[in-house]
This record gives structure tokens, C-alpha cells and sequence, in this order.
């Protein structure tokens, strides 16, 4: 994989993810009116073949790696030529329409889905049902996790380091606006290749699985590393996507930590100040 | 209001919300064998008379002020008389059910919403729709977001650095896992009379929502504290809430400004070390 210039999501980008507001800043016991850059976000419609499946919250750059890695993070595609064609609608004060035309097989599976997850609920899935369908992961993405593939990636503690310490000049919206998260997808060298922003940390990873998604090797072979604490969401998308390794500067949750376990994914938390904490299988980790 | 002991939260906390785990920590260039605290996250799955509603991913500390809070926000209820029984029921290894009993007027109006939704998603709904139902905020909480009431609160500089300052010391989980985020409910001298958390921001809001509903009059004379950026999400709660003001320890979004200047709040970020920021209605603000 060829490391991205970090520019290259700015010029992708047709609003600049930020906008400039008029405020009021406090400072030194006086009022001052300013103004500041403050981060986007816009309801985004997820569209497939016409049918309207979501609408997400988003900062509306990168949008169709967030659709592709929201496509595959959802389990409605397993590949990235089972998508088509993707096209964006803007409604001025409303927010994005993305149109995905996927697969026939995906969407007829799509359509399936909806249908069951309809009927159970007219018919009143009951409390211990909705956990059973949580457990097996189902409600959030078809499918229960898999496990991860057989693979040797391994990194050292002094890439992570160094991969937290360049990333910071790669955040480009972030740089500006001080609030966005970013998922960085990390080589084994501790290079950053890629990152993706947004406001929402889930965002930020569906859109850089979007990004790699369609280079199965390249995925096996690198780390995510993540600007925020370690949910129970973020490993699952990692871990469908076949990432062997996800490292976050906060600390992760209690049910990122046991589906990481189970999954065989490597678990790092509170990367920073050159330390870390492994929290599930840190074999993948060697000293240096 | 009576000023809450912050180790009151504690005592209604069947678990702790948080559990120990095993870890390797890497410092000084060497991997420990240790164990973390790390904050418990739980599948909640929320029954209203019988119905399976929705499932939450939540910190399983205040739970009966979730579920108040949770239904007042989705606009389930309206009031907290609605409420006639709340029963928690505790899956092993799957998560908890609440269960609660509502008013029969509520009852049949979410299911009417439910199948009104459930209509227009199986006759495909399209993408500009799904925006206007989300612009209306019909899908989040059952109708537009209230102006809020006329009401006089103002607050000075010093009262929100005072309660800034005080924090800290009331978030009792944080304090342990170092991961948790908490609504504080300040009054206008800047005491912290409430502390809600969860590892959810949203989640800690509609706690400290819940727990505060049944006191029409202090809700409007108060205002929020919340340990994290200020999205659309927490600044509609808020406003449904009839709530003045929010104020968070980061930045805010785009969509929360525009939303907290429609509905009447004001809307501060940034504050920490004796600064601030007013994005939205700063004549809240008098400077001392």
C-alpha cells in the first residue's frame, strides 16, 4: 500500500469538513466576539437500490469510503464489487443522500433482514430475544463475529509510538477544528498510511475500512490505531474486517475487551507517553 | 434541590460499573502483569409493557433514572407519572432487561409510532424522506424539538469554572477507570448538585434526565455540565428537558449550534482553565 498524502482527503473533500461560526469567547474577564472553525456534521441517508436503510450523523468528507465501510461493517456487502455504483444527492438544509446500487444477492439478503428484524418486532420480540439477537450480534451486523484469520502480523512497541506520535500532524480537520476523531490504518513499520475523520468515532473507522477494504492482504497486515477509547463497536467492525490489531490512546470497555479476547484480536489501550496497556492477546506486541 | 452525596450513585450500584481485568502493561521497556479498572458496559434491553423497544449499550450504575430518562427523551413519556413500575431483570452473560409499565395513552402511542415507521420502512421509505423525518426529529424523539420556555436563569463565568473545578471529585466510576463521562446538574451559584455516569455521554445525560424529571421547577433552574463535546444529540435532549443552558468541557458540532440557536439554549464550550466559549444565547452568561 502506497502511503497516502495526508492532503489527499482535503482535496476529496467539498465543504471542508469545518465551517466558521460567530462567538463569544471569554478570556482575561472580558467577552470578545470571534469567531472559531467548528467541525461538520449532516444527516447522511444510506440508500441502497432506493431503499433508505439509515440516516447517520457524519462530517461529510470521505463519504464514499463511509458508505462502502458502513455497507461491509453493517454485513450488507462482503466485498467491494458487490457495490456498483455510488452517487451523492446534497438537499441544501437537509443533509446527504447516498445512493448505493449494490448486488442483487446483497440487497434481496438486505431486504430478508429487514423483513425478520420487522416482523419480530410487530410481533413483540420479547427483552430476553433483543439480547439474544445483541449476543450474537445480529441486530448490529448479520451475522455473529468471526473469528480472525489465521495471520503473524506483529509490530513493536516503538512503531505504536511512533505511529501515535505522527499522527497528530495527520488529523487534518482536526488541526484546525481541535474536535474530530481519526481511525489510522498503521503498517508494521509504525508508518501511518491512511487516516480518515470525522466526529463520530465509529464513522471514522467504517470510513477507513471503506478505504482498505478492497485490499484483503493490506488489512491483514496492519493495525488500527484510534484517537479515542476502545468500544465494544469499534472491535466489532475491526474484527469483521480482519484487523488483527486495534490500539487506542483511551482506555477500552469492558465488552470491547471480551469480544477482542474472543475474536483473537490484539487489544491495546492508553497508547501515549511511550507506554500502553494490553488488554487481549498481546502476543502480537514484541519488545524491542 | 438537595445537594446529592456523589457516593450515593455508589450505593444503588449492584456491580460497581466497573470490573477488574487482567493486563500487561509496557513501561520502562518491559511488559508487568497487572490487572486494570475497567468500566463495565452491559446490553439493556428496554420493555415497555412487554414490548422490547430498543437495546442500549449502557454503564449499569442508575439504571431506573435510564429508563425515565431514556423514555422522556425518546418521547415516550412526557412526564414521570407515566412511569407506574420499573423491574430489572439481569441475564448472565447476555445483559439486563428493564422492564417498564406506562401509561396505556403512551403505550399505544409508541406503538403507533412503531408501526408507522415499520410502514414506511417496508414501503420504502426514500432517502429525502428519511431527512425530513430526521430533520423533524420524528425519528429521535417523536416530534420537533421544543422552544424552550421562557425562563430567566443566568449563571456567571465564576459559578461554571466553580463547578468545572468541582467536578472532577464527584465522577466516583472516573475516578477509578478513568473512562467514563458525567452530566452534572449545576445550579446557578455553580454547586454540582447531580452527578450522573456512564461511558455513553448520551447515556449519562438521559440518567441525569431521569433523575430529575419529576422536579419541573429546578430543571429550569439549572443548567448542564457534560465531560465531552457537545453534539446534536445531547443539546436535543436538553431542549426536551426544557433545560437553559449546556455547557461542555470540549467543542460543540455544527448541527448542535444550529439546533441550540433554534430552540432558545444556550450553548458554551470549552470550559476549562478559566475560559470559555458561547456558541449560542450567550446573555445566559453575566460576567462577574
Amino acid at each position: 500500500m502506497q502511503n497516502e498524502n495526508p492532503d489527499t482527503s482535503l482535496d476529496n473533500n467539498k465543504d471542508g469538513g469545518y465551517g466558521e461560526v460567530p462567538i463569544q469567547r471569554y478570556k482575561d474577564n472580558a467577552f470578545t466576539s470571534s469567531t472559531d472553525f467548528v467541525a461538520t456534521e449532516v444527516p447522511v441517508a444510506m440508500v441502497f437500490n432506493g431503499i433508505s436503510h439509515a440516516v447517520m450523523l457524519a462530517t461529510p468528507l470521505n463519504l464514499t469510503d463511509f458508505a462502502i465501510g458502513f455497507s461491509f461493517s453493517e454485513g450488507i456487502i462482503s466485498h467491494r464489487s458487490e457495490v456498483y455504483e455510488i452517487e451523492e444527492i446534497a438537499h441544501p438544509d437537509l443533509g446527504l443522500e447516498i445512493h448505493l446500487t449494490i448486488a442483487n444477492a446483497c440487497f434481496m439478503r438486505l431486504k430478508e433482514r429487514r423483513r425478520s428484524l420487522v416482523g419480530r418486532t410487530g410481533c413483540g420480540i420479547c427483552g430476553l430475544e433483543s439480547l439474544s439477537a445483541f449476543e450474537a450480534g445480529n441486530l448490529a451486523v448479520g451475522s455473529a463475529v468471526p473469528r480472525l484469520p489465521e495471520n503473524n502480523f506483529i509490530i513493536t512497541q516503538q512503531a505504536l509510538f511512533s505511529a501515535f506520535n505522527s499522527l497528530k500532524q495527520s488529523q487534518a480537520i482536526n488541526l484546525i477544528t481541535g474536535s474530530m476523531h481519526a481511525a489510522a490504518w498503521v503498517n508494521a513499520q509504525g508508518e501511518v498510511m491512511m487516516v480518515r475523520e470525522d466526529l463520530g468515532r465509529h464513522n471514522a473507522l467504517d470510513k477507513l475500512i471503506g478505504a482498505i477494504i478492497s485490499q484483503p492482504e493490506s488489512r491483514q497486515q496492519g493495525c488500527v490505531l484510534m484517537t479515542s477509547r476502545a468500544s465494544y463497536e469499534l472491535v466489532q467492525k475491526a474484527a469483521r474486517a480482519g484487523m488483527p490489531l486495534l490500539a487506542a490512546i483511551s482506555a477500552p470497555t469492558s465488552l470491547a475487551i471480551n469480544l477482542a479476547q474472543q475474536s483473537g484480536m490484539t487489544l491495546i489501550g492508553f497508547v501515549r507517553n511511550e507506554g500502553l496497556v494490553a488488554y487481549a492477546h498481546p502476543e502480537r506486541i514484541r519488545l524491542t
